[in-house]
């Protein structure tokens, strides 16, 4: 992340800083902060501050749950606190005297929603926001950025003494991520037939083994030729351990002709041989694959002397011992 | 943990269950309860727990922050679901089709306070509540379990509709950790000057390297002889490779006589034989120390060939060079 170009030493210890107003009128302010947002690769990263927020607060690990429709009352108000906080980290941006961030040395406040309204409290009256929103079931968000004032919030308040952004204030919103690409939620993506298979793959399983790890083997049965992350299999599996898991389903599908890449030795190599993407760290990507010929046209890559492609239907499913 | 006694199948997949309701009368299904919870190993278990939630939400690494007084008021009130998603996956509890778990079969609802008293909904009447509380400033904790009815309640209610748990109904309690000690919050516990000279350590720091590896080296120069948890090393480094840290501060405080033990290797056997605490995996515990002769009745203990006891005052600090 870029640097601030104020100097260090006004940075306090406990993180908020009381500093000089910087000159200019409210349109200096307002540019900017602007100005310095576009600076930086804005919807990559924040983008990933909403995925990353999004997985924390659902837990999946610990609950099993992928959908933001599934968070209690408390938990989406929380969602709101942990965007601010995981946007300050990743931008490395200070907490301003009475906002969320100092930003040029101008304070703006971070306003997050889940839904399409963002809630204006009172005391931001007169001051920048950092709207973001994020629309987990079609992968899209937003970020812009506003000067409240009275003109552009609807009339009723909540209980909370706060106000939703009217009509006219969604058309005074400069927004600088107009319809961003949200990191994909891959179990929110999926068939729902898909979705109930993996997680009852392990149902009716007995003894002492792990469910965990059935549910993983049916995960990569289901998802293939697509990037899986970690947070995913952390869901599906229920454990903490996701590299072993998906280790042990590469071990078991093998069987089923099915290969699993990852970032490391070969895999990368495999991957760009077949079209597929090559996996980042932490993440996977299965497929089917067959013996083919080098006369075969279909992407191919060599694998301990044999050449494999991705299964077409109909065609037996074979897969390496070891790749 | 242990496993319950119900049988598998009754699970759903969405972690939800709806079963015939116990027989017994309501001492019954209270007795299940607490004699379910007192077969498992609760201080330890729920004191992790309690630790773990506490230092999700405060999100040291993020944000620098220790003190749950710093939490701003959504926080808190997450905290408390954080604490029962913690719970149920620590105890391998599933949800009731009301309450957040099922317990033999019975259902129990989590109530959480980082204060005194508890709130409780009007929908618990009846219920069963497992009731926790921690106090991080006295690093103590309690558990309890009480029956909710009119009775033990006070009258007044909070705009939630919620009310505070009575005199009567703290006397009703049975407390089956009446005073847990909580893991350690190292930061917490350290005197004010060593605090602000953790944090100050990085204070006019210029240049491309890293602020956190110099507030790291400080707090293995200020908190000795006490296991420091990779929790604590993220809040002060602000960075997610703590072991990375600690081995940057190892290298850098052997030239203070300062050696930093981990879990691994020869670090066990040296702090045993300096009597010092036996580092878990993830935690790591500093010492200062000169090197004696073989009839040096301290603990000593024995490094490339030289022996080594914790330094007194007055005493030339010298650590070995590796160990």
């Amino acid at each position: 992340m870029p640097d601030q170009t104020l100097p260090l030493d006004i940075f306090a210890a406990q993180n908020v800083v009381s500093l000089p107003k910087p000159r200019g009128g409210e349109d200096d302010h307002f540019a900017a902060v602007a100005e310095w947002l576009q600076s930086i690769p804005l919807e990559k990263t924040i983008g990933a501050c909403l995925r990353q927020a999004i997985d924390e607060v659902l837990d999946g690990q610990r609950t099993g749950r992928f959908d933001v429709d599934d968070l209690e009352k408390t938990e989406k108000t929380y969602l709101g606190t942990k965007v601010e906080i995981i946007i300050r980290s990743a931008l490395g941006l200070k907490k301003g005297p009475r906002m969320d961030y100092l930003i040029q040395g101008r304070e703006v406040d971070s306003k997050f929603t889940i839904g399409k309204y963002w809630t204006i409290p009172r005391e931001a009256d007169g001051h920048i926001c950092l709207l973001t929103s994020a629309d987990d079931h079609d992968s899209v968000f937003r970020v812009g950025i506003v000067r409240i004032n009275n003109s552009i919030l609807n009339l009723g308040e909540n209980r909370d003494g706060k106000r939703t952004l009217s009509a006219a204030g969604r058309q005074a919103v400069r927004w600088l991520v107009p319809e961003g690409k949200l990191p994909t939620n891959i179990l929110m993506g999926l068939p729902e037939q898909d979705r109930v298979a993996i997680f009852a793959a392990s149902d009716g399983y007995r003894g002492h083994g792990n469910g965990g790890q059935l549910r993983t083997n049916e995960l990569f049965r289901r998802v293939q030729r697509k990037a899986v992350d970690r947070n995913t299999v952390l869901t599906v599996a229920r454990q903490d351990d996701s590299p072993k898991r998906v280790r042990d389903a590469r071990k078991k599908l093998r069987l089923e002709g099915i290969i699993i890449l990852g970032h490391q030795s070969s895999h990368p190599r495999i991957a760009r041989d077949l079209h597929l993407t090559v996996p980042e760290k932490g993440s996977w990507i299965a497929a089917k694959v067959t013996k083919v010929t080098s006369s075969c046209d279909r992407p191919k890559t060599e694998i301990d002397g044999e050449l494999y492609a991705i299964a077409v239907t109909g065609e037996t499913a074979e897969a390496p011992g070891t790749y």
